[in-house]
């Protein structure tokens, strides 16, 4: 029987509670063993939790409970679950994640403290939800030297982005749409201006390349400059418009920057629609493969979060290796050389151009007095 | 340093040779450990293979040698591979294969003997080649109850439907086409009559359920009947026609088959053109995934037989558990009483029905006199 805790009982928190209770069987033919929550750690009150006994608002229960070998931080955030997280690793727990932003921001600390303590830091939740992407990319593409990734990481743009092209509405309109339905928080910045899909790419280009990839350093733009016009002009250019987080990996040196990118509508990537996510990854070896499903909901993410917790539990006595180390150089490419084509809006017509640099296009913009330039994911 | 062993030097193994070269830093950072090959086994001769000396034609050599850890079975057929595996794990020795057939047909024991021996019998490479599924399906989706899994899983086919569809040839054209391009085989019988998809759906079945599904006992349909009529009654109903390797679970059964499907374009499985496979997985929990990608090709199967390898060479003293048992009574659903809907096509027009039987199906084309009915993937 394996022992673990939950910490924050929050949308995902009370999805892990769940599919370890209702997907017991499954979760121990997998794990090996049966899988009990011994805790849950929230500050609020839960009187009329059929299981209030198992909350608690010490964390310090749960990292003296020698019992415990696992734990599920789904709490959000930076702090305290930072503080948690370490705490717990240091005591020779393994703790898994679906906190982006604790492991886009702290990762590198973390997987050095878990290598350290030969515990697991495991994240697939962390990015794309419910989907598989993180361990296919460290494990099933082993063989693979990544050459390229581009995702649509963050669903709610991709609803305000779908519905301005199938409903013909305004991005402030979709983006009040995706409020009313509980896609958007009341507080969209983070993902409208691309923050949360930079943690992602950020995450998914430090898995690829081996070297943290700092977020702070990824050029981000959000969606919020796209307007009507811009929907009319890539759909008669036949694709679509889709905020994408985008790295490309050579001589040991990664390119990556988040922002709305043109594609056309052969691309796999186009079809991606509503609040889904698709991450498309090329391989020296396997060429294209994309991985699609919903990004985030209770319980895709609460699934995937309790997948890590029976690897967990699978390699208690030896860590799998998954995760990233501190770099020895500056890891980015020259991103004023990088090119690419930029499909460009002006008053009556619009084209794609040759593959140009940032300070090409803008000169290529000013030439054309062109309203809008976006890139082209070739 | 792990020492490895190719067993057959066709397209695959030639592949699997070659990124153990060309990606050996990116296959030591993940294995761990270096990796070599000590051997490759062919009868045919090689002599002006740069690496002859590597070369043998008795597999006795592998077998005997306590330095061999890991074997690529890449040979296909089901004799002698099923025989060189079995004394491989015998022996001690991890196996990793891509020969979908030996998998379907003799995996239950060959697993058995693998677990019997606390060594690895690893097979992500047998369904869709490159794409990572066998391992997602396993671990990533350790936490859902598996409900339904749909999946293009053979790429000579959707290549000869998708020249239907697009180019408007026949299907005699499209196989010829398929031929031309070495897509098809000169006797393309396991491809066109479904037999390939069988046994890839069979093995996907045999790991969401946990028990072996026989391939023999799956019904079983390929593309051979689907006439251009066909193509353009799909298109009017707003869809495609793509050949569907199926499986439903529930209770504990097993409902599955080959067969032609009609897709509505909203689906993402109606956009895997050309040779490509995509695998859609739906789980109680994450809801559904998908997984695209190239489902064969030299360097994109050989990446996935060598992830396999870095696999095995990491879990060489605790077994991944990744596998199914011999069923205990009955694993199939009862399929007279699984209903679908139907595209049928008559003369003049084609409707879609409600859900019927296979029994209700056969009376309501009798009675409408129809040319044709496809099941309707919902």
């Amino acid at each position: 029987m394996a022992k673990v805790a939950i910490m924050g009982y929050g949308t995902v928190g009370s999805g892990v509670y769940e599919i370890i209770k209702d997907n017991a069987c499954r979760v121990a033919e997998n794990a090996g063993e049966m899988m009990e929550t011994k805790y849950i750690l929230d500050i609020r009150d839960f009187d009329d939790h059929p299981e209030k006994h198992l909350f608690t608002k010490d964390v310090n229960d749960i990292i003296n409970d020698d019992e415990v070998s696992v734990v599920a931080e789904v709490m959000g955030g930076l702090h305290p679950a930072y503080e948690f997280t370490k705490s717990l690793l240091l005591a020779g727990k393994s703790v898994v994640t679906s906190n982006k932003e604790l492991v886009a921001t702290y990762g590198t600390e973390l997987l050095a403290i878990a290598e350290e303590k030969n515990v697991n830091y495991l994240f697939e939740a962390s990015v794309g939800g419910g989907i598989p992407v993180i361990r296919p990319l460290s494990r099933c593409l082993a063989a693979n030297n990544i050459t390229r990734i581009a995702g649509i990481l963050n669903g709610t743009t991709n609803y305000i982005l779908y519905q301005m092209f199938t409903n013909n509405k305004s991005f402030e309109t979709a983006l009040s749409d995706a409020q009313a339905k509980g896609y958007a928080e009341r507080n969209p910045a983070a993902d409208i201006e691309g923050h949360d899909a930079c943690r992602k790419i950020a995450i998914l280009s430090s898995l690829a390349s081996g070297v943290e990839v700092d977020c702070e350093k990824i050029a981000t733009e959000g969606i919020v400059d796209i307007t009507l016009d811009d929907v009319k002009c890539a759909e008669a250019a036949g694709g679509v418009i889709k905020l994408i987080g985008y790295a490309e990996f050579e001589d040991g040196k990664v390119y990556s920057h988040v922002a709305p990118m043109f594609i056309k509508n052969e691309n796999m990537l186009s079809g991606i629609n509503d609040v889904y996510n698709g991450i498309l990854i090329t391989g020296d070896a396997v060429g294209d493969v994309m991985f699609y499903g919903a990004g985030a909901g209770k319980l895709p993410t609460a699934s995937a979060v309790v997948a890590d917790m029976v690897d967990s539990v699978i390699h208690a006595s030896r860590r799998k290796i998954i995760g990233w180390k501190k770099p020895e150089g500056d890891v980015f490419a020259d991103a004023a050389a990088k090119k690419f084509r930029y499909l460009m809006r002006c008053e009556l017509n619009s084209t794609i151009t040759e593959p140009l640099t940032m300070a090409e296009c803008d000169a290529m913009k000013e030439k054309l007095n062109a309203k809008s330039a976006i890139r082209v994911l070739d």
